[in-house]
């Protein structure tokens, strides 16, 4: 987030503009919570995990006297364009703002991979790496005895960290929201594995599926063989972005602002097929995130 | 544990020995499972998490008949001394085959830091480093409405994990075994947090004391707040050691050379009080490990 | 390269082929030194650096001679096809066994991303992480007095890596292959910065540009001040690959078989607008390696 | 650094002291650039590299107008007592302060791990982890080429980084200040393990023996083998700090709390055989610091 918040900034006072931060998201619109930005406020922090500016919820923003006072805000600042970091949620919201005048653009944000119309969001590359650090600690401890590590990953609605991290980590078994899952066949798979000579096997579970500590309670039930669980929880939203994360938000956060000066509205930034773009809100919003199945048979072939 | 077997094995060969490796512990020393080890064999290990000769638990170890097999097959190798590399079970097993006349000399290798007679194990700080970068990285997403963070670590009966990370990482709260704990004075804390502004509190638990995930609950239901939890697991057994870890591990393995060259038995090696030494496995047991609660309460002091 | 292995073995074995792998390269191929690799041969190597497979260079092989006694080797084995896991020299040699009447297909495995016709190649985002993870620790010791900091990475004629990292660790500088460069316009910058009050600055050279080590005698002779030279060498070529290297290099080397039991031969296996596809290795060699220009540029608007 | 500040800060409040931090060590003590350092002020720190407080040098300092205005500055502001975080010269400083009156207790905070009477300085186990995680990852490239590889890391009059780096690392030879080197026997080494089958070798460098890059085109003329030089430079500086890090800066930095507190003046807080202990300046200055010479010793036999 930090680099995308750079980016806008920089990229924008490189145009002239003047640029201001909105703290704590649409809470802080609601409540004034703007601060100008200058070049010098974002150095420094383009290795940082998290986001400069905070984030909150915000439950009055859902109602029209909340974005009305959002509007206001902004109109009193002077401020000709938003450019909103985050979600689904969040871009939902800006919508609302541009349909009371104020021009948005979105910057796809979440670890989750989960936004429509982009292949890749700010912060999945990171979560990913982060939950294949820990599985590659699992894997140093290859015991006779404990065979079997179901390892708890986030994605309520979304299985693409869990099917990222899978494939990059040889996880015998993936359970995603996207694909049907049989315990039995899981274990079918365990089985297998243990009789060709695996010395472990990991399983990795999407938050959204089930829970990894009863994902493990009924492997042990059915195969009689010790279940170690890790829950990675939070973790997987921290930590020192990897490169191609910066890249992204920095490409990303500049986009923004190009947009912005294009005089465009009511767009997400977004990368397809390598490429960095707008589009529409409403067209993202049409389609519903796709994760590529095919890694996901893959994932299963290489983990024969 | 592999810089362990590589010392041990290279300040061998230096002093003319020929060493060998036992496979799969007890277990595979019933079976026979030795091989010769040279120079070569432990070269680039050093540096790689668990263990080149592996693990295995033996209930038959635990049998005079498994005992008397284990003998057997030293005898029939020649085997002159033995160097058991592990925890307090190891270690009564090396006691076991002292009586039956092998020389034994215990390395202290578990990643609880709690044999007693040492003041650190192989395998504690590179435990206490990866637990301390998962929550730099919980630390990274502070949001206002997600404030209590709870982290499982390992430790049955010890809190080293727990304390040593928690000092490390300014947790707000330690729960360990040796130290008895008052949720409600927990809660206290927290709140008291809150009204100063902190953005966000984390709670380590060692697994001995409670599940992270009760407490979770626990702290939830008292405070309303939202709680999430993590839980460690199998992770901090993993992982490139660290350079203490490494060293520590080196002169320990070669130490325990040292003493089978001096013709000690049913020894351990040690570090007291920044000393190398061996003690003697009885006078170790006689002992209790003990945590050090100046620690604790400088934990309690400095997370105000 | 090691995800590369197992995916090619596992996916040949998953359609029914019997699967060998030839050490160090053409240089083992001259030899003989080839082996069958089973399922279990290609188990936890996943997260490891380096390639199981080991690599050498081999001046035989690019005589006539040599290129015949590999072709008798793969003939001697009955290898009906070969997958080259490598950068432009083993493609080269590649196309001298094709025309010998050997398929070849190839993965583009070289950390400096400088293989035309693919977007990326297997290597290059765990070298660049590991560049900016240098960077970031640099970032650390902001203190008025050292202010410059010259940091020397990979790419010898292709200015990836140092784009990449540049823009990705907000450097004030990057010096790469593909745009030329003004050391007055470098130490301009740096007052500049100075003078705006930042507390240091990083210039990252690419090797094929200058030494780093010149850069920074340079500036200080030009400035006055005191700079600090990293040179990060063969750091860069190891460590455990990225999430996106692993996948990467998963999704290529199941490819590779694809293209081998479609009967295709002489193609390399390239990743090209996201999309994972097979090209003929004459139409990537027409095509010179390109680095995209414009983020070049916004890495200069980013670090005003 | 970061993690003694907040212990001074947090258990100075807890016992009822008001708490300054002066910014820009002597520098800003001359230029009065103190400000109250409340509990929050040193939140979410204790993960950070670098230090909070920054550092300056002050040539100002060291004649005897700076030190009086100094000292005028503290008596401004009511100061009853100085911690100083630092090395040799930031001692020696302050004991030019406590001569003019003002009560001062050290820290010792430096990487070289240089500082006479205490056994570790605070930084030191970042700056070991650091070099070795580098090394290991050129490890990782075994190529049969490129056999040799020199890393030049910090330590101008100690060699303590370079030993234990070297001794965690299984470096084949290592050069610091306090031991005589002969190049001659480096190459005969590098020729022995060569015959042996080393795939590569490592040679570390302490800059204040030699420079990497001079020690690299040596080997490479004495032994005709391909040589590849690393400098790691200022990285060594950086990072997060190591969990055995901030432990120890929590402690010493209480420690001095502690000290202040029972009116002790001209001592520097350490660590021996394991005990947090104070002694006083010139105590601590009389010795000469020692590097343990038993593991250059064993380092040397470890890498036969």
């Amino acid at each position: 987030m930090n680099a995308a918040i750079r980016a806008v900034v920089r990229k924008g006072v490189y145009h002239g503009l003047e640029v201001m931060g909105v703290y704590r998201g649409y809470h802080g619109l609601i409540r004034g919570d703007l601060k100008p930005l200058s070049l010098g406020s974002v150095g420094d922090i383009i290795h940082r995990g998290g986001t400069m500016l905070y984030t909150a919820r915000s439950e009055e923003f859902k109602t029209e006297e909340g974005q009305e006072k959002a509007v206001k805000t902004l109109r009193e600042h002077g401020v000709e364009g938003l450019v909103v970091i985050g979600g689904d949620g969040s871009f939902r919201g800006a919508m609302k703002l541009t349909e009371r005048g104020i021009p948005t653009v979105g910057v796809p944000g979440t670890i989750d991979n989960d936004i429509p119309g982009t292949d890749f969001t700010i912060g999945f590359d990171t979560a990913i790496n982060t939950v294949i650090q820990a599985i590659d600690k699992i894997r140093d401890t290859a015991t006779s005895h404990e065979r079997t590590y179901v390892v708890e990953v986030m994605g309520r609605d979304a299985g693409d960290i869990a099917l990222w991290a899978g494939l990059a980590d040889g996880a015998e078994s993936i359970l995603i929201p996207e694909a049907p899952y049989d315990l039995d066949e899981v274990v079918e798979r365990l089985k297998r594995g243990n009789k060709r000579g695996k010395k472990h096997s990991i399983i990795l579970v999407a938050e959204g599926v089930a829970s990894g500590v009863e994902v493990g309670e009924e492997i042990r039930r059915r195969t009689g063989w010790e279940t170690r669980v890790t829950v990675l929880g939070h973790i997987q939203r921290g930590g020192s972005p990897t490169a191609f994360d910066r890249v992204l938000a920095s490409r990303m956060g500049a986009a923004a602002v190009d947009l912005i000066l294009e005089g465009k509205s009511n767009q997400m930034v977004a990368i397809r097929n390598n490429q960095i773009c707008g589009i529409p809100f409403e067209e993202a919003f049409k389609q519903k995130h796709r994760l590529d199945l095919s890694m996901y048979q893959l994932a299963g072939i290489l983990a024969i």
